[in-house]
């Protein structure tokens, strides 16, 4: 399998669910402590983390969580984020220069900041009251806090159970979706390796990676045409530019909005003929229960989609690490 | 002037604005009852405006304040939402289907809901607590309620000066807005009508009406392919796949996100030659102060996009009326 290596990935995971430990004692004492509201705070892939982070928290909790995307909050600002409030943020490189200069106004502001920065000596990782540094696995980390701070407010009540699973099963079963969509992602590479446009469809907690995974990996590494559209808003707009041609992938996870996509997925064949339907509950996820598979949705779709970019990237000769402007030229 | 009826569309505005006694009734009335949440509900084009309505609120007040989705609310839920929750909305036909059903549910929790229901005999108009029926000029109704919201929360001094000034000029402003545009939106429409794929850029109180002109006017009335970003995100991602030959038209305005959208316009002419900007400040709006300009920054959008929409609708020969989908088929 190419761009596959099992036991790095699982590693990797297990590495991740590992600081767990570190995340229950800084959110445990955040919380005890108290606060007015929660921000996760992005931008581009990590706005859309913190989108999803956000979304699964207000299916479960009445914590008062927001989304504040860095650039806004430098120009609209955010009278909510004030030096009781608690910011949730990640960045690989810990330089992207939005997050840098929000954080620093944050911090300015007396916030306590939770950040996930890979690189401990980017400037990112001097802003922050609580600096955890573990290479990728964005998604969890951020789902790991808000399950502990869940958990804190009496909404998760089945915190370690879920947790035992997770870390008994996850690394495993995450690698097994990716053995079991190897050849879907290559056929579907194949098909859609010359769209001049493909729409993204999706909803819940996978709102977020949906919006990424057309901005963040098609338009961004594979500079090929995408939009994304949130299975409610589809009906409102989009569809009717939708014909037999299209090409569409709709996304179906197993948490609260579940329904919505299942909307989609009844109308879609109707009109089009071009579609294909991604859907978590077509993966076994050996060990992990079904009560908690609308937890994971996210990850398993992400697990899906390194396929279909293994092969994109090798059938259009597009390294998926190069870019046309992005940090290439001052903006 | 194709589509352009200036008594009429004065008229249409100047009758909006003589709502306010009533706005005013009844936003002074719930304020000094008090509330924990204030929600701007909506879906498709309501839920953009709702987004507007809120960006603009956060620049400037501490009102906690939120956009909520019909559909989302429906399947996610959201625990913020209680009885003691204010909530805002907005209906043309007062008939669709996922605002009546969360609506409904909204009402039986015992919020209290403020309706622009043009319909008065609508199943919404029926659930809502405070029917306001007045015909198009949604945007500018939900500003209203938000201007008010903040004149009592004191974060709007000069409320009864800006009313003033809008009262006296903003109809004839608009419309000298369109007759300024006019000849610029034919020229848009000639050069764009037959685009594959169009690219609309804005941020700020516009963000929610780039939003809506690509997906309820491209997408829903012209057929025509667009994708909407926001000023902030377009640098992380979506300028990568822009080239000499894509079309984008980036939207600015006066409000707290102008540099973003700046940025965008700084950099657009290095990498694209066929973009449009169009700047709000390029258009006279006679009578209203320069401090007050921001505000209404979406209003003057909306009548130079107005311009585009009738000369896109006459050279494509395509009604705006029409649907391929939406409210022909059972979905």
């Amino acid at each position: 399998m190419l761009k596959f290596n099992e036991l790095k990935q699982i590693e990797s995971v297990n590495g991740a669910l590992k600081l767990r430990n570190q995340i229950e004692g800084i959110v445990d004492r955040i919380y005890s402590e108290g606060f007015d509201h929660i921000f996760y705070m992005g931008i581009g892939g990590t706005y859309a983390s913190s989108m999803q982070a956000v979304t699964y928290i207000t299916g479960k909790s009445a914590l008062p969580v927001y989304v504040e995307n860095a650039s806004e909050y430098l120009t609209t600002g955010n009278r909510k984020l004030t030096n009781k409030s608690i910011v949730i943020i990640s960045s690989v490189t810990g330089s992207t220069e939005e997050m840098v200069r929000a954080v620093s106004q944050v911090k300015e502001l007396g916030a306590r900041i939770i950040g996930f920065i890979d690189v401990k000596e980017a400037p990112l990782a001097k802003s922050v009251d609580y600096l955890i540094s573990y290479p990728a696995n964005e998604q969890l980390k951020f789902f790991m806090v808000a399950d502990r701070l869940m958990f804190n407010n009496g909404d998760f009540s089945q915190y370690e159970q879920y947790y035992k699973e997770l870390d008994a099963h996850l690394a495993k079963a995450l690698v097994e979706v990716e053995k079991a969509a190897d050849s879907f992602g290559e056929q579907f590479a194949q098909k859609h390796k010359d769209d001049s446009m493909h729409y993204f469809v999706g909803a819940g907690n996978q709102w977020g990676a949906v919006y990424s995974y057309a901005m963040c990996y098609w338009e961004e590494q594979h500079w090929l045409r995408s939009k994304s559209i949130h299975s409610s808003e589809f009906f409102h707009g989009t569809f009717e530019v939708i014909d037999r041609d299209t090409a569409v992938t709709l996304f179906i996870g197993e948490d609260e909005q579940r329904p919505l996509s299942e909307r989609v997925a009844n109308f879609l064949p109707r009109i089009c003929s071009r579609y294909t339907i991604i859907d978590t509950k077509d993966y076994a996820l050996e060990g992990i229960s079904e009560e908690y598979r609308g937890r994971i949705s996210h990850l398993v779709l992400h697990a899906v989609t390194q396929r279909i970019d293994a092969h994109v990237e090798k059938i259009n000769c597009h390294p998926m690490e190069i870019r046309r402007y992005y940090r290439q030229l001052d903006y």
